[in-house]
């Protein structure tokens, strides 16, 4: 019996779109999803008890930085990542291929793995598929990710198409590697840069060896909208029904919409908590800088129709000024409130698919937020 | 009627401690008390639900930096204090008096007041006792304290006197700027370097006044703990049995526990919240720095016998990744753990006034602790 499993509860009849539920060893998930992301075991300034608060129930993690700090064995010790970090709830961790592929000179490419350079002390350090997956056995997530090349944009089709085989060669060493399929599932990476042809041979590759997911790889890496909305439209469809989709990376609420529509059931982005310590609030109506001089004496909250904990008891004045003021707890306002905020959309996506008028909530939405480019 | 009152409930037969009951518009304390500082309208890292869960029922925030940084004209738009930052519970706020005089070479003090250059933008500002008071009656705050001159250390004689004697004046005229007594407590504070003739004068003088609390300023400034404890054993007796009493800037374990055998009610420091940001942890057995490599793979918490958020669910192991990561929850867990751990004190010298047996509780917290100079 796999780890992880996916109940498809309705599928839109205008769109690709599906409600699904997906069953982990940690808890069940409504699709589509959003995950926050919790890069060194902590979703940055949140404490569990708030993410569960804004309702999240599935997190993401990273192999390449736990890995390097503090250790995987460290981790397997303190009875792996959950319990370490005090989440009882679903963990994916990714693979740790995008960052050692992202180090450029730092890292080169082998048949074998990825040998590279730790961007915390320069010691020469090694991935491979073998060793993604024993860092991921250890750390116990509920859902693996397969040690992968996400393909540069802009690629040739030649490298492409290298690249992709590649990672369908890694992929089988991921899944002889994982010997605890009872309790972790392996998601495949679907790879293929921009090409039709290469993403058609390797979602066949892919899904060929039958694992409890599939990912979409290799998109938002700076093609336009609508090339990744032209990928999905024709890679989707080349994915089992009866298996999470998970589109990589992607964390804009317009491509969470176009996504869900596309039928993708989940999604991670950093984008949501990075822009919020940066000061720029998701809302409803668009982006909001709360540095912004014009909310100096804005008494109103955030965003008037968000339901969180900073929109209910904060207000743009006040989280200005923490903000300005390099105080921590305005970070962790601004936190709370984009991941709600995307929490939110999620939930407003899989009702519109449960009353069939997803279209219609994507007019509205875009309506109201801008279309983002 | 005061707008803050202190019900002493019991005294000390074997020290002058005692346990009392402060009456203030924003709920009702129990003293000894420590207050928590929340320099910028937030304590750092904490939520005002967070200082809540650790029974924090009074926190003590900064004219300087609020008057600079958001301005209290914005405050009082906000509705005050407590509202601009979503705190119930009772505000005492500093005069400002203690930064300006820090500022060195970038102020020029007058008998009108303290001319000085802002930390922020270099700009030029002015705080006199009556600016004082005006920005704190925009706060809104409980508790107001006196513009004075910390006195600094050390200081001869001549100059802690002319010190002392114009603190004593400025206390008047902040007197007489505080139109808000129904709701605002004004507290005065001797002064006196460590000359106890200067002591006995200030304290003649500022209790004149009849004010409904009165602080003991200008020490913790560099002087020994013994000077210290030497100087509140003259002084302390010199303040009316009835009013509470503020040791202004003290907060290691020791000196609270000494501070409330001498009769101090009140006490505030940075010093917990500060430490726990450079990952520094106070526990009943001594600091713990928390970055040290023994900790590396201690899978216990903190403090085993500590009952806060951080200690009830979070190895030494994961803190000290957090705080190596440079993460924010880690600061948070540090930050929680170090005032609950304050907080946690005063609750036991409490019940130790109660159960008249203050003395044997110092002999072993020193025992178990260590006594700091």
């Amino acid at each position: 019996m796999a780890a992880v499993k996916l109940q498809v509860l309705k599928k839109d009849t205008k769109t690709k779109a599906r409600l699904g539920k997906l069953y982990t060893p940690h808890g069940i998930v409504d699709t589509p999803v959003f995950m926050p992301v919790g890069t060194q075991a902590t979703v940055k300034t949140m404490s569990p008890e708030e993410l569960k608060d804004i309702d999240a129930k599935i997190i993401l993690s990273n192999t390449y930085h736990l890995y390097l700090r503090p250790g995987h064995e460290l981790i397997k010790k303190a009875g792996g990542l959950h319990r370490f970090m005090n989440w009882d709830g679903t963990i994916l961790t990714d693979s740790g291929g995008f960052q050692v592929f992202s180090l450029g000179d730092l890292r080169k490419i082998s048949e074998e793995g990825v040998e590279f350079r730790s961007h915390l002390d320069g010691s020469k350090q090694f991935l491979s598929p073998e060793k993604s997956i024993e860092v991921q056995m250890a750390l116990g997530s509920d859902i693996v990710m397969a040690f992968d090349e996400c393909t540069p944009y802009p690629s040739t089709h030649e490298y492409a198409e290298k690249s992709a085989q590649r990672t369908t060669r890694w992929l089988k060493r991921c899944k002889d590697s994982l010997t605890t399929t009872g309790t972790q599932a392996l998601f495949g990476i679907v790879q293929g840069g921009m090409f039709e042809d290469l993403r058609k041979q390797s979602a066949r590759e892919v899904t060929e060896l039958d694992l409890p997911g599939y990912a979409i790889g290799g998109l938002s890496v700076g093609e336009s909208k609508e090339i990744m909305y032209e990928v999905l439209d024709y890679t989707v469809p080349l994915l089992p029904e009866n298996k999470p989709r998970y589109l990589m990376g992607v964390g804009s609420p317009d491509a969470l919409i176009e996504g869900a529509i596309r039928g993708i059931d989940m999604f991670d982005c950093v984008l949501p908590t990075r822009i919020a310590r940066n000061g720029t609030a998701m809302t409803r109506f668009g982006k909001l800088v709360i540095r912004n001089a014009e909310f100096a004496d804005d008494f109103s909250p955030i965003d008037p129709t968000c339901d969180c904990y900073t929109c209910r008891n904060y207000s743009r004045a006040y989280i200005r000024h923490l903000i300005k003021a390099d105080e921590i707890f305005g970070l962790r306002l601004m936190t709370i409130h984009n991941l709600r905020f995307l929490i939110n959309v999620m939930g407003e996506i899989r009702q519109a698919i449960q009353e069939e008028n997803l279209l219609e909530y994507r007019n509205k939405f875009f309506a109201e937020y801008g279309y983002e480019k």
